[in-house]
């Protein structure tokens, strides 16, 4: 299992921490025989790889916070956020699967399934009241709009095969680096660090997300079901045009431009298609050419990571940023 | 139209602060060519009947406010948080309709629709950090969990004829009350009120809103589609199960009990069915107790009204209480 991996081998160094994250998961929607609290608690314990809390909970310790219980609270907050767009995508998305398992959407319905969400929003919000700092709920509310934009321009732009390296890339800042850049900086700012140390601390956090959602576009395209526990080609499938896809397209011949044109336009796509489709991306060399742009933003991340001290902390956001390279999953 | 009526006559005090309200709405979504602003822009532009702006502007003005921009923003991010949970709600109950227009989900999906929510959630947030007052964040964040948790209980109670009026309470007061206790307590925390003035204000809003969503349940049984702009016993064809019909199963006979279990178990109603269902609800005085208990409620909040000093905010708010207690539609 990857979380039992990265829990005791990356991150050993904050493995008590992360482990009271779980317990703090457990504690905002407890309320016996609610089911939304029911349906918020199953999005929750479906085993992500917390690498949320694990950044927020190491970039503080690598500015010199010491750990303790708000720092656990925060880093909770930034699971419990992540999971509520992961349910609410569930619905846009129409995916029945979800790390392996099914999704809340497909267990309780698309309407139980938004209420579920909002209710994993509505209480982030109130425990981050409740811990009242404005730069922290300033810093989590931009990552929000950031995320809900992002989701909504990706929805705009589904199956369009012209779309842009740029929107491309607004797209997965927003989704998935927003908020990795707030924790971060939420970290950070726990810690007391400088104005300097705490942007550095956001970039990190927004180069490692935008490599982190390169690698898993890249997946999609070489990864096994199995292993990834969700279809893979899925999203061709559901219309998102990412990057091995827009590589593809810049440099095809004419006649295999129409040919994934053509694929795009079916309702229905069988193995073979995608089968085909795999073939293409390969030809003209999409997940290598995504794996270059990792490069370069994880290569960023590393940069920025030069001007923290030495500390076991800052060793383990190396090793995370490794991990984050070469995961296969 | 009751937005004009309204607007002129039972908040001409505050005619200047709404239309800038209008304006106000128009700004915090504004992204030309983004999809979720064009959907969150319909939403925010059907036209609602502005209560919660007005209840926040009048209560703080009733507690000695001067009317200011700041004011006008709270007073939109009220309405932002309302109309967001509109939108998620046709979602949940698969409505076509909202005030006579077809609803965004029916318009752009329910995938779009839940993003669009979504995104006037968060951008209500945004503001509300950017304005810099923890204590509005709270009152605004307890009223959105509270709004989702009543949702959630509904959705849960659905088809339940046995739903106690304890929990069909609790459902009101969270999906509806408590965000207009939320505008009148913030309207008297920006007026600097006294901490029992602002407690008074939110009592004052939570007893209107739950006397509002009780007439709006009575409403379902009495009035007629064209003046209601959606469909009239829409809730019992939806599965809530609401005052008039509690009233109705605690008074019936047995036979006419059986009637109702039997009409609930359909899944489809036909006219006759549901003239049927109207007939009971008239014979067993349902509507009748809904309004003796709406009178309850208003009463409540009048009583509250009378340690604010007389002024034409304050009697805009008695007016206010008369408007929920007749209106028709």
């Amino acid at each position: 299992m990857i979380t039992s991996q990265t829990q005791n081998g990356l991150f050993s160094v904050i493995a008590a921490e992360l482990s009271a994250v779980e317990d703090c998961l457990r504690e905002p929607v407890r309320d016996s025989g609610a089911l939304l609290s029911t349906v918020a608690s199953y999005a929750l314990g479906s085993g992500g790889k917390r690498i949320r809390p694990a950044l927020l909970l190491l970039a503080a310790r690598a500015c010199g916070a010491d750990q303790g219980g708000r720092l656990v609270t925060l880093a909770s907050v930034t699971e419990m956020m992540h999971v509520a767009t992961l349910v609410h995508d569930d619905i846009v998305d129409h995916s029945t699967k979800r790390r392996g398992q099914p999704s809340a959407a497909a267990l309780w319905g698309s309407d139980v399934s938004v209420l579920a969400g909002d209710f994993l929003f509505s209480r982030a919000i109130q425990i981050l009241v409740a811990d009242g700092d404005m730069r922290i709920l300033r810093a989590f509310a931009d990552a929000i709009v950031s995320m809900i934009t992002g989701e909504g321009l990706q929805l705009q732009l589904l199956r369009d095969l012209t779309i842009s390296e740029a929107d491309y890339l607004k797209i997965i800042t927003g989704k998935t680096a927003a908020l990795m850049s707030a924790a971060a900086r939420v970290g950070a700012l726990v810690a007391d660090a400088s104005q300097d140390m705490i942007e550095a601390a956001a970039a990190f956090g927004l180069n490692l997300g935008i490599g982190f959602q390169l690698v898993d576009d890249a997946l999609d395209y070489t990864a096994r079901e199995e292993r990834l526990g969700k279809p893979v080609e899925n999203d061709f499938r559901e219309g998102k045009i990412t990057y091995p896809l827009i590589q593809l397209m810049r440099t095809a011949s004419v006649a295999d431009r129409a040919m994934v044109e053509d694929l795009a336009r079916r309702e229905q796509l069988g193995d073979e298609d995608l089968a085909g489709l795999r073939a293409l991306v390969e030809r003209y060399k999409g997940v290598a050419a995504t794996m270059e742009l990792v490069d370069h933003y994880l290569g960023q991340a590393r940069v920025l990571l030069q001007v923290v001290p030495e500390s076991p902390a800052c060793h383990a956001l190396y090793r995370l940023l490794d991990f984050v390279r070469h995961r296969d999953c």
